[in-house]
């Protein structure tokens, strides 16, 4: 499905060699962050989940491709729990800080942009240009820290829907997302039936599980323990709750990682020779679990974590739509389903995509289902480029099609 | 292999409900903390694994049943990360707080007390009665803190190798232990070959995976990150860093429980109707988590849960007697080896227990092993006595058997 890279025929773009790929990859290239602000006046405001209302809402968003002129070939792709807009190409100097998935998204790609125009927006409750805690709350003009409302998965859907309706796109080809991308993803079919032809649900499921709610509310804990955090209210000033969210994501990269990946990849391997008898991190498995931490805390916002964290542990769609009967939720799709799940994620297991697939073939849906054998854990949704973009092109080329594209 | 509660051919001591088991159960009733001091002269101070010396140490013990007249028939049983000498029993009212095992341990139950002598003890580096970093540093008078060594598994054991030398016992006819608890019998048979008839390495690994290492090493952060744990220097005065050491102890109960228990104890069962839209604890599993941090806080110190965590990440039997190689480093093991893993025990998950058994079966040792079926998880070891204890009791019955015991 996909072109090989050495394929003539392919229109490369900026051809550059890419983050994580060792062989010269065809690239969107320079690609630029771009907003949009809506719900400017009172009357405009959000309608969310919760009750409370939202207004004004900028959303940061990327697009590369084309659109056609019958406007059928847009794909909407939902970044993760740590992802941005920048899903591709390079924002300055090509080949540093390539987008999240562009070993996925470009010329001859899974997502091909060759033939589809893909947008990428940063969801609502982030912390990379669309509003969230870090943004001013125009009531005080201080960022709103605690005071911005909890939002849900669905809350960030409407607010993608305004950012569609803004470019003009009454109809997305497709809507795609790994993990809370993959929620989304879902959670678009489910809300908007009659605006989206294909949903792509990869590494996450219907609704979230005790344990993987379990380890959010332990780096929500974490956050909240850490006294530099003083109850949201720490962007006066340089003192941030690093600690707390650098433990945080400690405990998420080990939930992204298989006990397989970790033993391949750090076993009991010491940085140094011989043991410490001290308190440093001495495994290399630990100094992996620092520098994420570290990495982290320079990037995203505590704050945000809390929002985005309680967004995916409230996702159930069997209780949003079907009164906790997942088959009665998912009458309302109309799109082609696509769930693919990774045998060695034990985050959002493979189980939890076979009950979802059970449940729209019950439900008498058009799904396909694939379980890709990886020892890589939840994140073989961005590793798993290969075997993952074969299926993902095979399905966008099949929605393609039947919806009357060529 | 257990005799039913109302057999009436058991001597029941003081039969009381035991603290998780619906029936009346017989108990060993009330026992006591005795402890014993060693290493009191300089020239006796404990060669520790690190190099360090150590002395005076105190070991806070209990026993149940009676030591035979050939003293054959003593069993040590080691606890694990959170456990205490109190394995059995009650201290005062019989019926309030059973010891920890106190299911498998008594008249008639796995751990026979009507058959054998069995003898728990405190772990050196702990926090309830043995020497450990809360204890008073003889050179300042002060608790140790970071002050004191860190001890390895290894030095545990050399530890009880005083106690038992102080009660007269040569050989242990089983010495049995789940978890850390699993990783100190193992350890006995390595280091004391000649002096253990039986070891029972239960829900244990012959060396702590990457990932076991990580999840502890996100503990210690937790801890250390918190601003009252000041380096360890934290006795002095009220404020003990309560936050970091009830994160550890969160996550500690997410690898504890396996994926299922959490899903059918709490699936997304809510403490009231209807979301909060807030970030108090509203899950149910977020509940749980809270009341075991608040719960542990009370009883266990922060230092010491450093030094445990630090003493399982450093346990690789290959290392310390094979060079790395684990059939090697076994080769010096006389006694039965029953080895016992849970299906659903993700934190020492069972192919672990199989490597070591295959290990065992390549040095040509005697070893039996079994996988027990349950969704309990790490904890299954705790939980699961009714089966677990059949086949203990059938492990201990042969190798009494086979030291010439009746």
């Amino acid at each position: 499905m996909l072109n090989p890279t050495n394929d003539p025929t392919i229109p490369t773009g900026q051809k550059r060699r890419g983050g994580s790929s060792s062989t010269e990859r065809p690239s969107v290239g320079v690609v630029e962050t771009r907003t949009f602000t809506f719900a400017q006046r009172e009357e405009e405001a959000l309608d969310l989940d919760s009750g409370a209302r939202l207004g004004p809402i900028t959303v940061a968003y990327e697009t590369c491709g084309r659109l056609d002129a019958r406007r059928s070939n847009a794909i909407l792709i939902c970044h993760a729990l740590s992802g941005t807009a920048h899903v591709a190409g390079y924002h300055e100097e090509p080949g540093r800080n390539p987008g999240w998935w562009d070993d996925a998204v470009g010329p001859g790609k899974a997502f091909d942009t060759d033939k589809y125009f893909v947008i990428c927006a940063n969801v609502l409750g982030g912390c990379a240009g669309t509003t969230g805690p870090t943004s001013l709350d125009p009531r005080t003009g201080q960022p709103f820290g605690l005071a911005f409302p909890v939002v849900t998965v669905g809350d960030m859907v409407k607010v993608e829907r305004a950012l569609l309706d803004h470019l003009g796109i009454e109809t997305l080809l497709g809507v795609a997302g790994g993990s809370l991308g993959g929620m989304q993803a879902l959670e678009w079919a489910l809300r908007y039936p009659e605006r989206v032809r294909g949903a792509l649900v990869i590494a996450s499921t219907a609704r979230m599980s005790a344990q993987a709610i379990a380890f959010n509310a332990v780096g929500r804990n974490s956050i909240i323990s850490d006294t530099n955090w003083r109850r949201g209210r720490y962007y006066e000033d340089g003192d941030i709750p690093a600690q707390g969210l650098s433990v945080a994501r400690m405990i998420g990269h080990i939930t992204y990682l298989s006990e397989e990946a970790m033993h391949a990849k750090f076993g009991r391997r010491l940085k140094r020779n011989g043991l410490a008898f001290d308190f440093t991190s001495e495994f290399q498995v630990e100094s992996y679990l620092d520098h994420q931490g570290t990495k982290f805390v320079e990037r995203f916002d505590a704050n945000a974590y809390l929002y985005m964290t309680k967004a995916m542990d409230y996702f159930d769609a069997a209780e949003a739509y079907g009164e906790g009967d997942l088959v009665r939720a998912l009458t309302r799709i109309r799109a082609r389903m696509l769930v693919l799940s990774f045998s060695s994620d034990w985050l959002f297991p493979p189980y939890q995509s076979q009950e979802l697939t059970d449940a729209l073939l019950r439900a008498r849906k058009d799904v396909t289902y694939v379980n890709v054998e990886t020892p890589c854990g939840h994140d073989a949704f961005l590793l798993e480029i290969e075997t993952e973009g074969r299926i993902i092109g095979a399905f966008l080329e099949a929605t393609h099609r039947a919806s009357g594209g060529d």
